[in-house]
């Protein structure tokens, strides 16, 4: 079954963070042109009274043109003929300078104080944490100049042809200079972000995808999850049962499992007529804006598992897209996710939590045999279940199971921090990458493809992005627990295939918050417990326990 | 077979022109930030010096940002979900305006004004062209304010989503609105650009799509090929002689139209490193930008032929996008189309001349026969032949025969230029339309789907375009003539399937020059002669002889 995909790119509203000072008169000019207009005489939505009214319309107008870039984006992964980079990497770094000049424009600055200065007599907690994620995107982004800005997205678009040529042929040298650059470049993105006191220049970029993280604290996150993982990985190893994969590698023809999977899609509740699943070399999924979010998937003859794997794992990211309030407040934090970590908390709760569970089982058995009769006759609901949830080693990421796969984003997190604080040289990640494969997995890399060339991040200049992955899995656990303690009914509704009450409990806990919490925050608010590996543990020694015995 | 398409949106940064005068900051900064740069550390390009260098530029950074707009209505159109039809349009008015501003701002005019000043000393003919050529689009486009152009860009996006509704629903007031609203805003972007002494508002709205052209011009040269049409057209229908239509009507998986269109168009030389193929209702071709050309088609399960006369003719335009000399002028008039007419005749000649010609079918027989086996075993090349080329009148223009077509284009000229005259109300369209449909070619339209509301155009707020369709007819029809002349082993040459040599014909003959001339000039300096009916009216008679004899 397919894991952890790339994944859930942050809409470029945010991914593109930082930022210079000059004023931008664009801002003005569309301001005034682009209006909601519902009807042929362009009557519409008049922009509401007030300073922070005002700053929201500014804030609604930068995220209609970031969604341009979105889409762009997008359409380079999915669409785009080989020879339109050079045109695609131009047009990339002109809409991010564009943008970057528009989010850190005096322009905005007034707007911003003055709906400070307003909110302080008129402002209810929500108006205040929007206006707080505001200020801390406004203050990050000036300090980042505009032309590191254009220069990071031209490298994220052309770094990521070069990478895909790279990993085709297996030759790290060929993305080698691209790798170099981007660690320089985002170490100079940090410098100019700043690191606080005690911290380091991992720290910032980290805090770009998960506000708040820094280095040390996903450190001691992840130390004590690798202590008590490892020797439950052991445990699988020793055990004489050996779960048979067959269920999940019946050749079945690609439509049928794109019929499928889009059955599945539909009945845990994504809006087809808000989005799209479109195939892809790398899935992925970009919320748009209001009515548009798209994931991508990739399918296999010899296998349909991956592809549902893939498309919950997307799904997860869609539905938190699709649940966040864009209609009203589009542009706003109040409308965009809290972090990367809380992202991928969603896609895993449906990849994993419920994807794999017995009792989401006892419900898609029957519509798998269905969907791909007669391929699946001979095998059990319980026969799928188990091939869904063996644990073996993989060279790769997307590929590994639930418990190895956080092995995989500990090595990424140590390698490219390590880069960072110039421990390691770019020249030298293959070696170091291919020892840490054998101590971790007892695995021998075979090539490079299968090795540090099989990501993308690296290749659109994602450097702090790999934790949260791990992050999500903790989160994605300590939710699923709450909400087991308050749904108690949930295996059997799942079993029925009533989906709506485990979405409604995330719309309302999570998709519906926006950024009103930080992660940290609403972990508690969830579970009543910071993050810790508790939750995640008892789930893997559970499944564990269930299919090894 | 197929007939004309939809077809060839001309480049965003052409078919939105007009314009206000405001001065638009955004256009320096971005060219700042906006070098084409080739390698990691950025090192690239570097502007050419002086004046008309400096236009270069700008223009060139202007046609990058027009393509993201392109790309946008491209994905509105092929990928898009319904519900992201309201962000869309606040997307198009919004970088339409930004454009709009940059085209026309004062900066541009002191740019412009340097580089004519510089030219006369310095300037060869080709410089003089691309300056007389952005002087016009300047002067054209000054004379909209911003606030027009983005209302036009929100009304092509919403009537579009609008008119697909209806045209589905066959309700055509569902439309009516916006067909108003479309009519209303044309008048007024024509009285904004200007009617020349004895024309009529009309004129500036076709000049946008075929420069220099006017309504009397297009009257002058569609009458008397009526009057030679129409007793053509009685003679098919007089004629003994029925070609079966079954060889193009087998039934046939789309996977294997695909793949048979596709190998038609490599073998005709469009390069898919550089472009692609997709699916959309409504067929087109865009040219994004070097490298990037996008080609839609549709397929029918019930007969093959249509999509291959549908690639063939977006193949015409495709070809044509993919020569203009884009990698090095890119942005300037040097590098793009001359006018719809003139990319119509390169559509026109590879759908009708070529591809439905029996040179064609000597090669291409086999090939389909291969293809689709055993489905087509039983027809012969000239039974094929004979069914690419049945004259018999149909509701539906784009699936007329090369005769009864121009008389849709006939009745679609006369109609919308009565309504910007206001001859004709948009609620009689529906009446209107039908009873010439009566007159013209006999046939009862059963409902406005079939009749007004089949194409797309007036949603797109495209008026003054449809001449274009059977100036296209007329400049190909002249061309293939003059090509007959100087290339006497062609009809060979089709027939062993070697497309290369009239491809660079046409290449160095239209494609290369980009507007370099104007397309009567071209169309003279090409065959000889002006543009007349008589080179169509002795291609159309010698393929009526040959088929119904």
């Amino acid at each position: 079954m397919a894991k952890s995909k790339r994944s859930a790119r942050k809409p470029a509203a945010r991914s593109v963070k930082g930022a210079s000072r000059s004023s931008h008169s664009g801002g003005e000019r569309s301001r005034r042109s682009a209006p909601i207009l519902r009807g042929p005489k362009g009557k519409g939505r008049a922009a509401p009274d007030g300073p922070y009214a005002a700053l929201r319309e500014e804030l609604r107008q930068i995220a209609t043109l970031a969604a341009v870039l979105t889409n762009i984006s997008w359409d380079q992964e999915t669409q785009m003929p080989p020879r339109g980079a050079s045109l695609r990497a131009q047009q990339r770094q002109m809409l991010s300078a564009m943008l970057h000049e528009r989010r850190t424009s005096r322009r905005f600055g007034d707007l911003l104080k003055a709906a400070e200065s307003w909110a302080k007599k008129n402002g209810d907690g929500r108006i205040k944490a929007d206006l707080r994620e505001t200020r801390r995107d406004f203050d990050l982004a000036t300090r980042l100049p505009t032309s590191l800005v254009a220069e990071l997205a031209r490298c994220a678009s052309l770094g990521m042809e070069a990478w895909k040529e790279a990993r085709q042929k297996s030759e790290f040298t060929l993305f080698l200079p691209w790798l170099k650059r981007t660690i320089e470049l985002s170490r100079e993105k940090a410098r100019c972000l700043g690191v606080a006191r005690g911290g380091e220049l991992y720290d910032p970029l980290l805090d770009e995808y998960e506000p708040g993280m820094t280095a040390a604290a996903v450190k001691a996150t992840f130390d004590p999850l690798r202590a008590r993982l490892v020797p439950l990985i052991e445990r699988v190893a020793d055990s004489s049962r050996r779960p048979d994969i067959a269920p999940a590698r019946v050749h079945t023809p690609i439509e049928l499992q794109k019929a499928f999977v889009r059955f599945v899609c539909e009945k845990i509740g994504f809006d087809f007529n808000a989005g799209r699943v479109d195939e892809s070399t790398h899935p992925f999924c970009d919320g748009f804006g209001p009515g548009d979010t798209r994931m991508t998937n990739r399918y296999r003859s010899d296998g349909w598992a991956d592809a549902l794997g893939t498309v919950l794992h997307e799904s997860g990211h869609g539905l938190y897209e699709q649940g966040l309030p864009k209609e009203e407040h589009f542009g706003s934090p109040l409308a965009e996710p809290i972090s990367l970590g809380i992202h991928e908390s969603q896609s895993r709760m449906w990849e994993n939590l419920i994807g794999r569970s017995s009792a989401f089982w006892r419900w898609a058995g029957t519509h798998a045999r269905k969907h791909f009769a007669p391929a699946l006759d001979a095998f059990t609901d319980a026969d799928i279940h188990r091939a869904m949830n063996i644990v073996a080693p993989s060279f790769i990421r997307v590929e590994s199971d639930e418990l190895t796969y956080n092995l995989h984003i500990m090595l990424r997190f140590d390698l490219e921090r390590a880069m960072v604080r110039q421990d390691l040289s770019p020249e030298d990640l293959p070696g170091v990458w291919n020892e840490r494969i054998k101590s971790d997995l007892g695995l021998d890399v075979p090539d490079d493809r299968r090795g540090c060339l099989q990501d993308v991040h690296w290749s659109m200049g994602a450097v702090g992005y790999f934790p949260t992955y791990t992050l999500g899995n903790l989160y994605s656990a300590q939710f699923w627990e709450a909400m087991g303690r308050e749904m108690p009914g949930r295996e059997e509704m799942i079993a029925r295939g009533e989906f709506a009450p485990v979405l409604q409990w995330l719309r309302d806990r999570v998709h519906s918050v926006g950024r009103e919490f930080r992660a940290e925050e609403l972990c508690e608010r969830i579970s009543g417990a910071p993050l810790s590996s508790d939750a995640l543990m008892r789930h893997l020694e559970r499944k564990v326990s269930a299919v090894y015995g």
